[in-house]
């Protein structure tokens, strides 16, 4: 009897954020697979007893290739395994579930797709930066900020310098220079607000906030590390309408233009 | 001493893709404030006691004006309630959260912002279509299928015409002979895979497919009606990777291009 895989958006982060199903789910499994984004929170609630492999890493070297991925959810699903297949945000934005689900469906397993909060939503959320405006923006766009070999961003810059559309870039920050220098030859104004947000809606959340034209030095001030995401589109004054209700406080570090916002 | 309020994104309709979160906030609101696209199974979800308060429509006629549902979020938590304020799909992704959490700033109530599983999430994994895949589609953009004053869709259809790019317009059912029209002036080739999606993720879910050029005359003889995604992109013919545990076999009505998916 072949087995079957969930593969399971786990949010931003903040366990919190996980799904009533992602979590009914992970109690379930027969066996965890589970990414570098898919932090401590999340993986200590999976039973104990219940084998977990990391894919993120393979022997603290390099990133497993994809196909040696698939090759293993593939394996465990016809030992008659439930595969939960943990992967951080939502699995079908930049999350390669559409390789993985090619890959099983072209053996004959059932593969189920639970959707996460993907980290745009999170941080906008975590932010108080609404990522549609009525006013400010009529669109959305998720775009990958890095390429399969590391080469260059090969994307429609012309389409990309809306005003009208908040661009979130996936894993942008390494490319952060190259996106502001692309946006500025396509003509949007170096006056639009942006920002970089590290390991949002975590305890670690920090957010470096500037004009498109100013944010790549400050972020570079600021010393930051993915993961993250780069934001630009006038949606972004908006941040910081949210106080929670725990804190209600903003922390600010040394450098002015790096706010580590309260979760 | 001042309420708060949460702003709470419900998610598509699966009331298992609420978030903890949201679940947990639920159970601990004074009141409820909630829309149109907030289904049964999720007000249920409500204790015994406590007001709901339908902004959805006004005595059973007309959209409460935005500017109402803002002064009543703001008269509620200003007497001291804990109002849980619940949309479909996310807060932030054309749920005018924007305004509500610039409404209660003004008034300087705490709003917290809980993000939900955005509709183009839930239907992508509901279809097994991923949003963006490293072969065909580096982008996916949400954009506005509907205009304030149900007026001509204005974007930038250029930009839009990118065919790395998955297209997702949100209320977009009546205008898709508009959106349609406009792709194809704008270079978009007709044969572009294309799909409608009712009601996604819930049970009654109908999804109705076929290129570009011919997906409006399918949907009219489909006699689909909202709430509905537009996708437009070559990931559409990914659809259906999904075999879903519980029924692994795809129900068709007597319409060939009218497909409802199970669950």
């Amino acid at each position: 009897m072949t087995g079957r895989v969930a593969l399971i958006g786990c949010g931003p982060g903040d366990p919190e954020l996980l799904t009533i199903k992602a979590r009914r789910l992970i109690g379930e499994a027969d066996v965890v697979v589970y990414d570098r984004l898919v932090g401590a929170p999340i993986l200590d609630l999976v039973p104990a007893g219940i084998a977990r492999i990391d894919v993120g890493k393979a022997a603290g070297r390099h990133v497993r290739p994809q196909a040696e991925i698939n090759d293993l959810l593939v394996r465990l699903a016809v030992k008659g395994r439930f595969v939960a297949r943990l992967k951080g945000g939502d699995p079908f934005v930049f999350g390669r579930g559409g390789e993985e689900a090619e890959a099983l469906a072209r053996h004959g397993i059932a593969v189920e797709i639970v959707p996460g909060i993907t980290a745009a939503a999170g941080c906008a959320a975590a932010l108080g930066m609404p990522l549609t405006h009525r006013d400010l923006a009529s669109s959305v766009r998720f775009v990958t900020g890095h390429r399969r070999d590391d080469g260059e961003l090969d994307l429609d810059w012309d389409g990309l310098a809306d005003p009208d559309t908040t661009l979130v870039f996936y894993m942008g920050l390494a490319n952060l220079p190259e996106i502001a220098l692309r946006l500025m030859v396509a003509g949007l104004p170096g006056s639009t607000p942006a920002a970089v947000i590290v390991a949002g809606t975590t305890p670690d959340q920090r957010v470096c906030a500037g004009p498109r034209a100013e944010l790549p030095a400050r972020a570079i001030r600021a010393r930051l590390e993915p993961p993250a995401l780069v934001v630009v589109g006038r949606v972004v004054a908006c941040a910081s309408l949210v106080e929670t209700p725990t804190s209600a406080v903003e922390e600010r570090t040394d450098e002015p233009s790096s706010i580590a916002l309260p979760r």
